[in-house]
């Protein structure tokens, strides 16, 4: 059986040979970064009136949540020697960006919680939500727009095709619950869209202000694009087989929601005979013990060997973006130090 | 009495000295911007997929309406001697981003149509209004950065600035509908904003594509917002005064909605002591015969001078529409065509 831990730290050991106190190093600055951003976040104000389009903005800002996004905007800048002060609101563009695509999908998915909290449009109501996450958008086309004349164009033409590509990937997922006939590629497309998308532009508007050429730039945003699509596979993995102490979250969500994973999808592939017609119940029950599903469902997936299908695609995904990383005109250091980052991501919790 | 049709044309004829030919020629003129914005429209292709999110796009675009912004943003390019055809794109975007307002609005007012057609929550639903909405903002930003790179932070700052105004407009008018102590001048502030900024930032995006100065631009663009106040207020008069045939709506229509428009809020503050009780009785009943009701607060407001409060506001802020256009720096030829476009847009429903 492949287990994905021991093939990730092979690439890992084979392409990094870090010792630990570079790992540390490069820790600390990610730390750094991020509490760059989180001060900025504080700083950031907005009108007081009209109260009911800002204070949600506010808000929801205030939520917290990991602030990857901007502080790898930061470190994509700071990885081409470019002022990372310069980056700040380009990074709060992307924060506000995100957020403003939580507050209007927490509409669309009638979330009563995000991070803990009442959600906008149950605080106040969805037309506030609406009216408010559009705000946001504007706001964050305005923060984006806070970066040199020289570089405005190209940077406004990566956040608007990543705007776009988000707006895709949630439209693709929304259609996928009123859809049995799922294909792979067509999920592998829209979990691109409506996540790995935001974390290339990211990395390659931070790449841009920071001075990367054209080339290095597409070559970041390409390895953030496979190492998104890595993540969320390897997250789809994680709520079956992860451990729920270090996953954070309770373990078979996905199967117990039907969710269209890549687990499920490459089950309902495999599955022939008694075993598509046992998957096909449990999708199709709406009064079952919620352990016994899991467990059952799960036992499907280990008979179909779906857990080595899926960490065989995230290794596939993974590869890529370590192959865009390796042609990236950087010193190997700071190669080494992206190498890193995406091992944190993608070995964080088995 | 003071009548504004007489106002108006007292100012027009003061002002403008037009003769009947010459109107005809910037009609004409006018007439042809449009049939060139309806082509470019027309033209304006999305992606096939996600069907969802897209076709809605095409949808509301195609229902037509008046592409007055549009043929605006055009009109002003060309005053100052610009080349129309490279405000085309600027042009579209200005009526990309008025149906995504249109989009949303509609659902936040539960509308079911929207010019005469099913609106895009009714037919789709809300969740695809919602991310179609998003969409079209960031399609309308694609195509409003098609300007040269001398010119695009300043056409992006006013586009962003009139964005985030038209939103605060809309805030602040669904917080009216909560409340009864709605004063003037907040009214006068939110009409500016939801309706009268766009016009203004349409002129002022098409002047600095035509090749204004900023001196210029900005005088435009006052004498944009002025008239749009102007014309809100005048549509606020239509609505209880207006011919029905010319007008096109049922008049009183606003009376038997209880909607906060300048005249209710000045009778509101003027009525004392039976005239007050009967307003405020009228507003809170729920079954009533509807002429009754028009008749009855008709009445009201003719007591109370509302008609004359209204039409001096107006007048007010078309004064100011004019003012502005005085001090552009064009040959009087091409001021005229904008007092001509004004009186057009001023007096066309008594």
């Amino acid at each position: 059986m492949i287990n994905s831990f021991n093939l990730i730290n092979l690439i890992q050991l084979n392409q990094l040979n870090l010792t630990q106190s570079t790992i540390n190093q490069y820790m600390k600055q990610l730390t750094e970064l991020h509490g760059l951003v989180s001060r900025a976040v504080d700083t950031l104000t907005f009108p007081e009136y009209p109260a009911d389009l800002y204070e949600p903005i506010s808000y929801i800002l205030a939520l917290g949540g990991k602030r990857l996004r901007p502080a790898l905007l930061l470190m994509a800048c700071d990885l081409f020697g470019g002022d990372v002060e310069s980056a700040i609101e380009p990074a709060l563009a992307i924060e506000v960006f995100h957020n403003f695509t939580l507050m209007h999908d927490d509409i669309m998915d009638k979330a009563p919680l995000r991070r803990g909290k009442v959600t906008v449009h149950e605080k106040w109501n969805a037309n506030v939500a609406i009216l408010s996450g559009d705000a946001m958008m504007v706001e964050a086309n305005k923060l984006m727009m806070m970066v040199d004349d020289a570089i405005l164009r190209p940077v406004m033409n990566v956040f608007n095709e990543t705007a776009i590509g988000v707006c895709e990937g949630q439209q693709i997922d929304m259609s996928f619950e009123q859809r049995n006939n799922v294909e792979i590629d067509e999920y592998i497309n829209m979990i691109r869209l409506k996540t790995a998308v935001l974390l290339g532009g990211t990395l390659k508007i931070g790449s841009i202000i920071g001075g990367a050429g054209e080339e290095d730039a597409q070559l970041l945003y390409n390895f953030g694009v496979n190492l998104g699509i890595a993540f969320q596979l390897q997250d789809d993995i994680l709520d079956v087989y992860g451990d729920p102490e270090k996953f954070g979250k309770q373990v078979g969500g996905d199967i117990l929601s039907n969710k269209k994973t890549y687990l499920l999808i490459k089950a309902l592939e495999l599955a022939k005979g008694d075993q598509a017609t046992e998957l096909g119940n449990w999708l199709s029950i709406e009064q079952f013990d919620a352990a016994g599903k899991v467990k059952a469902v799960t036992a499907i997936y280990n008979e179909l060997d779906i857990r080595q299908y899926a960490e065989r695609a995230m290794q596939n995904y993974a590869e890529r973006a370590f192959d865009a990383l390796d042609k990236i005109n950087l010193p190997e250091d700071r190669r080494q130090y992206l190498r890193q980052f995406a091992d944190n991501l993608l070995v964080r919790e088995y």
